[in-house]
């Protein structure tokens, strides 16, 4: 028998054993039954990535508490459509995705994997929220979530969201956040994105770093100097739809050969 | 003395070797410098992935004509980031992603790894295009997908694009195109996401396929039952930015704690 509890999917882009994912499981335990299906180690910028040339794998792990927990040897993204394909016994009420260990602002959104599932979760018509906690460590404290995610929890499972939106969540990283403020992704650029090395071998190798540089007042925006800094945290709606509908009539491509 | 003339990026997401690659680099010689900087083997489906664990590498490859040629170890969005950071030596006036051995219609956007490199390209300022051939085989036959190449190229260098905009072409599979007509993402869904097989050693193991289900009339889209059937290209114009800004007043989550 099919249980009358809302079903809540649970992924993340940090890995099953990370503590952010288990920390949003523990907290939404309350609200329906609860399944976890994530990857089985880090994921972290593999933004909507799918795998087309693999063979993918499932795996039962131990289960947090009541929530039944799956990982997956794919990227979030594959974690979505797998749990919908092989595991969850019906349509979820609720995709949830992180809580990730680092923010998620800005364009952070286009390689976030945490994101790549919310997107993913989106598309299919699950209501989607992702949730990120601006430390980066592995051992963040992630007991001052609780407020921002039961609020927005309780309040999507009632009132769901728009059709073709999904949640963009950051947390701010120290104090009780004060609340939280709906805004846009802010605007930036990346700076200095590599670090250059030389191997034993003598091989010239390159690894990702950078800095994210702000170009406007960050005022109504998830600037991680505004509302975050303040202690509130911030919501971004997201339309997962690229078509820039604003464009069609004015950027004059039609013609014939 | 650094060259008068445009520069053009090209990536690609099917890897350097990739006849839909070498097509689209000799199109545009006439136009400008060309610098190829492509992924050294398949990453279809990387989406906006970008490499942060992992250290990356470049290497000089044969030239296609007198375009200089690159391979790097990374997702196409790290070959964008690599040459930005390593190889150019002035900021392009153009980056072309393709040409993709396949469509990408749809809300194959969010997974493609050709118009992952674009919405890079278009991130940091570039006007930045990608060109997708509605035929998957690696022997596709590129020859009539010169004057969708030419038309759009000459008409972005000549004019630029809007702020914060870039295009996902598709091209039709056969005989030459009639025109092109600008129109939005289709949307739709999919199903039957897996195929399921059990390995000789008993283990379950899960590969991707599926169907594209349209829900919608496909006129005003890039539908490929539409315009691209009837032997046209198609142009989505594309804004990275998914903030859903017609959201923020009705999305009601502000609140304090």
């Amino acid at each position: 028998m099919i249980s009358q509890k809302p079903l809540i999917l649970i992924t993340n882009d940090d890995g099953v054993n990370a503590p952010g994912l288990h920390y949003l499981t523990q907290s939404v335990l309350p609200y329906g039954d609860v399944i976890v299906v994530a990857p089985n180690g880090p994921r972290s910028g593999q933004s909507s990535a799918i795998t087309v040339d693999a063979p993918l794998y499932i795996n039962e792990c131990d289960p947090i508490n009541t929530a039944k927990v799956y990982s997956t040897t794919g990227t979030p993204v594959d974690c979505v459509k797998l749990a919908m394909h092989a595991i969850v016994d019906r349509k979820p009420a609720l995709l949830l995705s992180g809580i990730n260990h680092g923010s998620n602002s800005g364009n952070s959104l286009i390689y976030s994997g945490t994101m790549g599932a919310v997107i993913e979760g989106c598309m299919i018509g699950i209501p989607s929220i992702g949730f990120s906690l601006l430390q980066y460590s592995w051992d963040a404290d992630f007991t001052n979530c609780g407020h921002t995610i039961k609020s927005i929890t309780e309040k999507v499972l009632n009132e769901g969201l728009p059709q073709n939106i999904c949640l963009n969540v950051n947390i701010p990283a120290k104090c009780t956040p004060k609340g939280i403020r709906t805004v846009r992704a802010t605007h930036g650029h990346w700076t200095e994105e590599y670090q250059k090395y030389s191997s034993p071998h003598g091989r010239t190798f390159y690894w990702l770093t950078g800095n994210y540089v702000v170009d406007e007042n960050p005022e109504a925006t998830d600037n991680e100097d505004y509302w975050l800094n303040r202690q509130y945290s911030t919501i971004v709606p997201v339309r997962p739809d690229q078509s820039a509908l604003d464009q069609l009539d004015s950027l004059l491509f039609n013609r014939e050969f």
